[in-house]
């Protein structure tokens, strides 16, 4: 039997925003404050797994943290990426990056320029999730398109 | 004076399909058949520098790739990523990957974990335009949505 999906397990990492198609979620790097993971409820493999409109659903919900991360944490660059080769369930990665932080201009699975965190990253959970909130509302209450 | 975008300038890469907002090119990495990117033919740094219907256009032909990539390449997993920390023009890349491919389960920027490429990974330049002219019509004369 394979081992039950982490991401389909209760969340270990605070939730900045929710509703019931997706969860954000503040990643807890140190080195990055403001990483958010934008989770898929259910377990799909596939941003194509999903119908065209839960993935016109993810897709504004990505729109929405990536402007709630530029207008409070005012990165120089957002990476957005989609793997799930380790643990496959559909997952977004949405990252605020800084000319002087650990990887730049590497991606943040590359290899590390500098040991030192950017002085100006400085989001945080609470900032986040007020910006997240301003952005695409208190969840479900809230029509997203 | 900034160097010119590489990104605005001619297209040195295979292109395997495009309209006038987006072209999709053949990346050419031998241990990577089928790799893709999509640019955005205008040059913007961020996906939320689009307009909202630029950017729903955009998803489309994300998801169009994706779909033509699984259908052609049938990959274990594929991963899709937009950094631009190095060239700031807006474009995402398309990889597909293989339990037995050089960084499997690493992100392609990873470690590399094995020096041979996939035996798996058969996609050719002429089979994915084939797949994605079937997946995303000719270019301009084909509505989107």
């Amino acid at each position: 039997m394979p081992p039950p999906c982490p991401l389909c397990a209760s969340e270990v990492l605070p939730i900045v925003w929710q509703n019931r198609m997706c969860r954000v979620v503040w990643v807890q790097d140190p080195e990055y404050p403001g990483y958010l993971r934008v989770i898929w409820q259910r377990h799909v493999e596939e941003m194509t797994d999903l119908s065209w409109a839960e993935a016109n659903h993810l897709w504004r919900i990505l729109w929405g943290v990536e402007r709630a991360l530029r207008a409070e944490a005012q990165p120089d660059k957002v990476n957005l990426a989609a793997f799930g080769n380790v643990v496959p369930h559909l997952h977004w990665h949405v990252i605020p990056r800084y000319r002087d932080d650990p990887h730049f201009p590497e991606p943040y699975w590359g290899r590390r320029v500098r040991n030192r965190p950017s002085v100006r990253a400085v989001a945080t959970c609470e900032t986040m999730r007020a910006a997240l909130t301003a952005e695409l509302g208190r969840g479900e209450d809230v029509a997203l398109v």
